[in-house]
């Protein structure tokens, strides 16, 4: 798939952003551990210069893993004198151009394992990412209850000390009309009606492009799904295939899947405003998609530097995802977050939560 | 161009759709005038049955010109007839769809200019579409004045009693922030300078997927334009190739363009609620793309029946555009219209218009 | 299809064809009807100069036909004139010219009407080319008899003064062994009951690109056949969709479904020179793929000046078909007469003879 | 490219031919290494079942290099012990399938070089496949010479005991008139003259599919070539990018390329029979593209069983190339080989020799 990646390039990218951001920018003298990587291990920077195609990514035998890993441990070795050498006015430069590095690190995290889970799966041999875990009985999932919502004037966006991407802010009052928001995900079991009930095949649930992904790409489950007409379904997990598990929130569905889904159920999406109003009370296993464009906040200003093309650029044909994942870093969970991949994208850790107007 | 469709096919499909919304539905007996036409001239509506393909349209040859005329001369007199035959009651039901089928046409009436513009920029011959005017010489453009705006709570969305989309509605208070609307569109010779500043080659103004589009396709200049190295520049209108004149709004542009210029001029896009606030005092020659994905308003509900498909479907991957151009009927701009195309979109009237926070 | 033109194009390229390669060279002080019609109607000459691409050939609304018929006229009677004015020595040059323009016309004849029928066939309408004749009842066809030929030393290609295309020649001797000819080409009858043996489903008889065709394109039957499964299998001609006629020869294969079919009879297709050592007594109404990739004959000299292009540079990829078909231009039939096309065309009257080792 | 593989896929593809054609059919009771292998190592036999598809071998991170390396070691353990204990009857038998599975892996020998050649080119670090031999000054190519062949009729084809590929037979009688035949393939420094020369611009010297070719894909040079504007041109070798040897014999070009130098030079192509008839004295370090379509031998019959799909269904599209490479295993060249590729295809090991008319 061209969205997808190789581990090894994960780990050498996030390892480039340090040694660019960093070390180029405030070690005295810094020479490149290599000056072509900048070349393969740059993935969007234009004003970092031109690089190697993203569908190309998986041709790189070289270098190895072996040498990515050196490569990374030289970075660290770098990083760590820098941070002993230089004096407080530097520092404070450096520090949040570290942390921004940090958490970027950890959005790599959570795609090296929607990447690895997508390419397991194009082999036949269907093998696991890792062993299965000693599966715990997933409870039934809590019957679904709608909390109702006032809305009103409420304030969106990261306010306070801690550390937020540029498109979460600035924070700004917006008006909501009152709400119902479901206490949570919606589960396989919930989802597998909705397939059953023929909603892959009535085009009244689905927006138009959604529509045409189901009839040209054949889709009739969320990815990974098979044997959605037999009495057992499985899923490919990162364990291996799985019997269907019912009382887990569905995952691995695209906005438009979300929206249908929603439709059929007589509810709606919630847009990303009612999301973080609501401020739902556990986050589940999945990125939950909202009916939200990934439009600029009123006031917007991407980072400086560099790292202005972190998030701007893309505010355009994307879409808004809320929460976090089972693969996302705990740390890296934010009320605020904004997620956003394209509608049509399966291959994150993707569900949703039904909204409905009072 | 798989978007555009031949002449005749407008108006064999603003026909049909008066035939089956309007005869089908309320004149008892009635029989189709030829049942294959429900084929070939449906654009899109699911809920009506299989429809032929939009990028085979430019392959039927039949039915001629001369039968489509037939084809929506048989369905004049039949509405007229129904007209007259209908009880009140009834007409009361007719009236509303009639309406929407009026409308439609008229949206219709400038897609088939901008068809028609396309199509016969492919030929080599350069064929105008109509003779050119006596060509007024165009006054020099006012010069742009920056239009202060309080923002605050503003309502947006259609209200009264008019005709109105179901997109446009329901109205809704907004909260804005103070900002600056510019007096008029932007024009052809600040385009130009733009382009001679080599805006269309520097990545830091773009939008990532506009920087693609740019790359992969070529982009040098708006649509239709030419020689825009040299010193005369033409441009390719409905009048056949004229020299480009500086003095009237910039066109033929897509979102990424627009969007990439107000960064270069150190501005941006108004959102669709800005715009609507502001109510513009003159509206130009062209549609004017926002900085608003094309979402449901709150509390948004599609029409009742089989144009329940016109407008809600769609409403992801495009972006609004406000205004009107030369090719609009005149009847059919409205402040509260929102027209949406994809972001990638430039063979319609669009430019835009800049606005700043303050 | 990218691979037909619209009639009027025809017309107007065989019309250049006469202008270019007869009144540009031979007519003192000829102008051009159009300049810019060399850029249109060009076809392939590269020595010609650039050309309009034929897939956007259905794009050119203007010239319109009539335009294209003025242009004709206008061609025929400076070619007159020139008949008349020209000296002995410049007609005896003309002359071959004029010749050649003549059958190239007459190729067209048939490329018009396979690429009409390949149009109207893309219409849910599915009109008719000409109203449908008096159809004569078909008679049963021969029962298909095997001719001995003894093979051995025999002379290919165009020997006498007769027009003969240059890839005619040179003629030359080669040795064949004893094979056996069928008396005709395969019926539909006999094609029929090839696909109702499950022969489209069977790679056993597919060459290895025609399976990759079959499973990717969904070929099930000759192109044009409809309804193969049910009692009564339809075609479409340019009469319009009729009962598929069993004891006329099958038309509309690709090589691979010539080569298929004679596989799974037991037999195999004939090489262009045991075709012509052959000399079939009577030519069906198609024509006859060969085993035989159009390569060029040994000592192979192509036209002198433009005409260098007619043939030669399209000698490869392409496979032999011999004999001509209901469209053929009656004059335009020769026995040593090398009709070629991609292995994979089905728009033209292309059938099949079986041939057999002895 | 989707034409190439992994180099573990080689060998594995390799080992599951003699697990498949031999232990299957031959060894009592064998049980598949893993069952799951026929689906992921069977490149096209269509009667052993479907496959994995080509394009995405590169996406297959399990079986690991080591898994391979151990399905490798059993087969071989299994062979060999089949060897000893099977009775001299069933060894007539298994001889020729075990002959073939190594003339099977020669193939594949090559195939594995020339695919790690094109991955390792796309690698913007250019590693080397082993490290450069200490490279021995080439020298001066010879003079080239015109060898005079006398023609008449001569016996293509393979005759007499030793092993020989289907496609090399019946041996059978060819009439061939007078011809030279170059004494040494074209070499780069010829070549270069043909570029600089303009040749890559230049329609006339094209077939017309290799004229589409030069232009849709930018070819300038033969593939692995760069810099040849410059002074120092260089080419990509097993040994990492080097300069241009003038003396060594040009390679990867596709036919297109060989047949315009051939037409440049004011020669042509052998036919693989004028190849064959004169028994080249010294076999260069490249296949030599002929001017003949991979088409049957008079009377070919395919090899039987599962190996008949070896050969024969590729015969069409495709174009003979005879004598062998530096890439090519000594022992696997032979006078009467046939290799084929499309005419497009430049991975390989791919040059020419000059032929010329009497």
């Amino acid at each position: 798939m061209p969205d997808a990646s190789p581990a090894k390039w994960h780990l050498a990218h996030t390892t480039w952003f340090f040694e660019t951001m960093v070390l180029q920018r405030f070690m005295p003298g810094y020479r490149p551990f290599d000056a072509r990587y900048a070349f393969l291990f740059n993935s969007y920077y234009e004003a970092l210069g031109p690089r190697h195609p993203r569908p190309a990514r998986g041709l790189l035998t070289r270098p190895s893993g072996n040498e990515v890993r050196q490569y990374r441990s030289a970075i660290d070795d770098a990083i760590e004198r820098l941070l002993h050498e230089v004096d407080g006015a530097t520092l404070a430069e450096v520090e949040p151009v570290l942390t921004l590095g940090l958490h970027h690190e950890q959005q790599h995290q959570e795609l090296l394992l929607t990447d690895a889970l997508h390419l397991l799966f194009q082999n036949p041999l269907q093998p696991a990412f890792r062993p299965p875990a000693q599966a715990p009985i997933a409870p039934p999932p809590a019957p679904l209850r709608w909390l109702d919502q006032p809305g009103g004037e409420v304030v969106i966006g990261h306010r306070g000390n801690g550390f937020a991407f540029d498109n979460e802010g600035p924070a700004h009052p917006v008006l909501l009309r009152p709400y119902q928001l479901a206490s949570r995900p919606v589960s396989c079991g919930e989802f597998l009606m909705f397939i059953r009930d023929g909603g892959y095949g009535d085009p009244q649930w689905w927006l138009s492009d959604g529509w045409a992904a189901v009839t040209t790409q054949g889709w009739n489950a969320p990815l990974y799904w098979t044997g959605v007409d037999t009495p057992e379904p499985t899923r490919f997990t990162l364990h291996g295939p799985r019997p269907l598990e019912l009382t887990e929130p569905v995952s691995h569905v695209s906005l438009y899947e979300a929206a249908a889904y929603a439709a059929w159920a007589g509810a709606r999406l919630p847009t990303e405003f009612e999301w973080e109003a609501a401020a739902p009370p556990a986050i589940g296993d999945v990125w939950e998609w909202t009916r939200s464009a990934y439009d600029p906040y009123p006031g917007f200003r991407p980072f400086a530097g560099a790292a202005a093309e972190y998030n701007g650029k893309f505010m355009m044909g994307q879409v808004v995802l809320r929460g976090g994942s089972l693969a996302t870093p705990p740390g890296h969970m934010r009320l605020t977050y904004r997620n956003f991949f394209p509608a049509s994208a399966r291959w994150q850790f993707s569900g949703l939560r039904l909204a409905r107007d009072l």
